[in-house]
């Protein structure tokens, strides 16, 4: 199995992975975080939205049609904000499946071979990337995210567990960066 | 929404949700761990079935039963090693969903009220504990291996992404104990 083969059978799990944990879950965990300028269920969901029109197809292509000739646009890390304004949390699973989906059906017609994984792009703070490194990241940021989620869903338990909190690996978790 | 209320919504998604992610994802992901004597996605299930059959409902019966007079057994954390061998990943899912819906049968027959949640048991390391916190903890045990799971897949990319590694918080957290 190729890595491409891997890659595509964690992204079209995510959604559905997400859908089962969320869905009709208590606002309790969905819309809480772990304090002030950090994540909810919610603002996860809406920043994968986010990615998948921005991000990882629209990167894929440029590096496919431009090579390192032309650099990314930065990727707004806070732009699921305005657009997940008004909807709910279902609807928000809704249109994950529905864009992930999309992602995946342009990233088959892409027919990628494995030479294409070689070729360059170029990342506005990153300098040259290639295909191969942006497609795993793809999958390594859900993976980011779940572990984001588990963490702040935890966090709204600390007090709850009493001394078992020293047991509890995701209690000693603090965040490894600003929003992952 | 009572706490009850919020932990029982919480356990009865996990299998679904570990169904939707891992249920014929390939065994490089499945079968990957972060190294020796760390665990594997298949290490995880088979914990969370052992646990449903030796910790949480045997351990509130006991709170309910003979409250701080007897001592919990201790838990083994390594207890699935055995009961896992020769299964299959999609079996254990199977298992695990199969337990745990049981066990949350079980736990709505004993029909707890508020005043219950304030009993007491004891642990043979952390001492008094509470019913309440004996199950804010089993949703929170879901939750840490949750936040193992998606940390040690993550763990399967960390050359693949290349320069992204720096962006991607799963990949700067390290574990925060032996098994979580």
């Amino acid at each position: 199995m190729t890595q491409l083969e891997q890659t595509v059978a964690l992204l079209s799990r995510t959604p559905a992975a997400l859908n089962a944990l969320l869905r009709d879950l208590p606002e309790f965990w969905t819309l809480s975080n772990e304090g002030q300028g950090t994540w909810t269920a919610f603002d996860i969901v809406g920043h994968l939205i986010h990615a998948e029109h921005t991000d990882w197809i629209p990167r894929a292509t440029m590096i496919l049609r431009h090579g390192e000739s032309q650099t990314f646009k930065p990727f707004n890390r806070e732009g699921q904000n305005e657009k997940s304004q008004g909807k709910s949390l279902p609807q928000l699973l809704d249109e994950f499946a529905a864009v992930r989906g999309k992602s995946l059906t342009q990233l088959r017609a892409m027919n990628l071979q494995p030479s294409d994984l070689d070729r360059r792009g170029r990342h506005p703070n990153l300098g040259p990337v290639t295909l191969g490194q942006l497609l795993a990241t793809w999958a390594a940021h859900d993976l980011t995210h779940l572990h984001q989620l588990s963490r702040l869903m935890a966090y709204q338990y600390c007090d709850a567990v009493g001394p078992w909190s020293v047991f509890l690996g995701v209690l000693q978790c603090h965040g490894h960066s600003s929003s992952a």
